[in-house]
């Protein structure tokens, strides 16, 4: 078989591969709105099969089937990928310049909401599967789809689904969510993922929102919720919870080596967002060491009383803000939540509840010198033909600590993916470049026809 | 004529009064919103012609009509009575239990935005000029009504029309909304009312709401916010603005022998709005000084990022707070605007910034020994039987000020409101309770015959 005739096949079918993630981006599912899931699965299970990939769906109480696809290939080895078919909410929707579930094309791009996160991951190695049989009448290895339903809200049942069905997902190696290139066009390999504690802290009042003239005798909701937060981290972003970051772990050697080797992208990102600086006024590997090694703690959202048009004078009785921690190794979210419950009492408030959304994400790390690693590197250099970047670590998170934890093969996040750095995943108007995509796909064959010879 | 005939016409037609209450209530007249205000004007234009006021609608570009209602007298002396027809907005909607729009009467109650603030003012004052045409034939005293349509907004026009056609509103005294009885069941006598400041505090970050890994290099809007607000009142409730209790004037001795002759209600009120102290722990005198004699900085409202169900990892690139200032002698809105940004700018947040709600008003306070006060208080003791309680200020805020600068009399808050002290005004459920309405049909009645009689 020659990669050439595999190329061309995408190419020429190239409005198919569109009409395939037109279709999965057109079925709404917001598990955080626990919006269409169960109908995404279903159509995750159609398209599977239609490519002739033999399905399981894995059940657990509560949570989304868990998709296992089982192709066989004419080699042994096997290779097992991961996506997520849920999508991030799309507020603010007013901010979308078209329905962010009909995807749109305008000037080359295909805009809607999991273009890029991550349902286009999957219409592009499903349709890689489709070109390589089109061509060669098999596929190279084996395919092991994982499919997860609920990745954007931090995977909560991924443990106990990998606790029960982990077994099933035999293979060789694994990769999460391919990574998208550089602006300057480097393919990246990234080894790792920040952890995630996400919390919604609640203060209450009165029994009901009241009359602002009784404020200078009835406690505000509002107002306790603010100094609550004011005590969680200073105007100089440190976080000020006692104990945050005693775990945290200094950079290895050669961690700080790969960090240094890549290229400086906050300019470029400064002007994108509008911004003059970043925080501490960092820059280069600077800012590099902050993205990647600093944990944060981030307010997601904040809400309380009246938030209309004009003016209403309420005094509210209920206040609430959701934080996300994104954690660094060795932090753990069940000690972070630990020391997060007791920085509020000890500071005089213990009236401030706070209750997870989903369950903590541990950080994970592969380390540098994986053979897996160098091959995925490798591959991306002859596909993309300019040389990979080795990234030691995501500065956002997925349950990679968990499926490292309960699969005995290494996994991490390889170049491929079909959107850019534009893309604007989890914001208004995701999408992604059609040029890219056609690289995905072809990326994504390359890479299995590869793997079929590689000794990790 | 016999007031008694009065009465017992507003008893045999008290059906008609809810009518004409419920017509106005059906029109919603959302100020902040601006939502049903020229229709709701030209309703009030209606029922004043069909209770033959002849009226004059006053236009200001940019405001909603300032209504003159002008109807003779037997007498040469004239009482201005002022309502508004605005009425606040109604979230959240969720916790009404019948559409607050569509006036719903259940067991002796009922319930509607504005049945209390301020429509059923406006319909009981209307219906006691037809209880007393009814029965003598013609008015005792002239009366003036002034409708505004922003009240609820802070009354950003008032100044203006009040420039323009304040000399319309002939009389030899005037009445603002009507009062409730205490629970204890005394009327009251209101001498003055706090000042208003409302300002939106705006913080804004990157030009969009970003992916929350980005948060250890890119700004937070909602931080920014959160830390703003936390240098503006300390948890022991003072307002750390520089200068804000600059001009705040000690009580006079004789307002304050009137706030020792108020009845305790403190402890009622802990219990309906289910809370265990006041701040301070305050109760008696000390609750009474603080509830009317200090000025507040309350936050009405806040949003920022995602505030819908469930977790999504967002860094918001815009937070909005609403906060009310609570004005007392001799402070004034211009003042603290100008102290609030002088302050925001030394800590550090210039970045903030500061938008005005409405225009400010002053605080007002009628000296408490004025005649029309002691013949609003002896109107009230006859007709509700027990002795009136004379306030030397509403802990919440009216127009008074700019009335008072402009009307050469006095002007007060009387007794006879149709609602009562539960009424949830500004909250979802506002309610009155049918006997309390027609207390105020009857009680507005009286007032007018008697100031046929009465010289100030």
């Amino acid at each position: 078989m020659s990669i050439q005739n595999v190329y061309r096949y995408v190419d020429e079918h190239l409005a198919e591969a569109v009409d395939l993630l037109n279709r999965l981006v057109r079925q709404p599912s917001i598990s955080a709105q626990d919006r269409g899931i169960g109908q995404m699965a279903e159509l995750c299970v159609r398209v599977l099969e239609e490519e002739r990939v033999p399905v399981r769906l894995l059940e657990l109480e509560g949570s989304p089937p868990l998709i296992l696809g089982d192709a066989a290939g004419a080699s042994p080895r096997r290779l097992m990928l991961y996506s997520h078919y849920d999508v991030q909410p799309v507020d603010p929707l007013e901010q979308w310049h078209s329905d962010p579930f009909e995807p749109t094309l305008r000037d080359g791009k295909l805009y809607g909401r999991g273009v890029s996160d991550n349902k286009g991951d999957l219409a592009a190695r499903l349709f890689a599967l489709r070109a390589l049989r089109a061509v060669s009448g098999e596929l190279p290895v084996g395919v092991t789809f994982m499919l997860e339903g609920e990745e954007e809200v931090g995977s909560p049942h991924l443990p106990a689904l990998m606790e029960r069905y982990g077994q099933l997902f035999l293979a060789d190696a694994g990769i999460l969510e391919a990574r998208a290139m550089t602006p300057g066009g480097q393919p990246r390999v990234v080894l790792g993922v920040k952890g995630m504690l996400y919390v919604e802290l609640i203060a209450r009042a009165a029994n009901q929102d009241q009359h602002s003239k009784l404020a200078p005798v009835v406690p505000s909701a509002a107002w306790r919720l603010n100094w609550a937060l004011a005590t969680l981290k200073a105007t100089d972003e440190r976080v000020l919870i006692g104990g945050f970051y005693d775990h945290v772990r200094d950079w290895q050697a050669d961690e700080l080596e790969a960090l240094a080797d890549l290229p400086d992208e906050d300019g470029r990102l400064l002007e994108e967002l509008g911004l003059d600086a970043f925080l501490g006024q960092a820059s280069g590997l600077e800012y590099r060491r902050r993205l990647y090694g600093q944990p944060t703690c981030n307010v997601c959202g904040i809400q309380s009383g009246y938030t209309g048009l004009g003016s209403k004078t309420v005094l509210p009785a209920e206040a609430r803000a959701k934080l996300d921690f994104r954690l660094v190794p060795d932090q753990q979210p069940e000690e972070i939540l630990r020391k997060l419950r007791q920085h509020l009492d000890q500071r005089g408030f213990s009236d401030i509840e706070i209750r997870s959304l989903g369950a903590g994400v541990a950080p994970a790390r592969v380390p540098i010198r994986d053979p897996f690693a160098q091959f995925c590197a490798e591959v991306a250099e002859t596909y993309y033909g300019s040389s990979a970047l080795i990234f030691p670590t995501e500065p956002a998170t997925i349950g990679l600590s968990t499926l490292n934890e309960f699969l005995p093969y290494t996994i991490l996040l390889a170049p491929g993916a079909p959107g850019y750095w534009g893309s604007n995943i989890h914001a208004p108007n995701e999408h992604i470049r059609i040029s890219d995509f056609a690289d995905s796909i072809k990326f994504h064959a390359l890479l299995l026809a590869r793997f079929a010879h590689e000794t990790l």
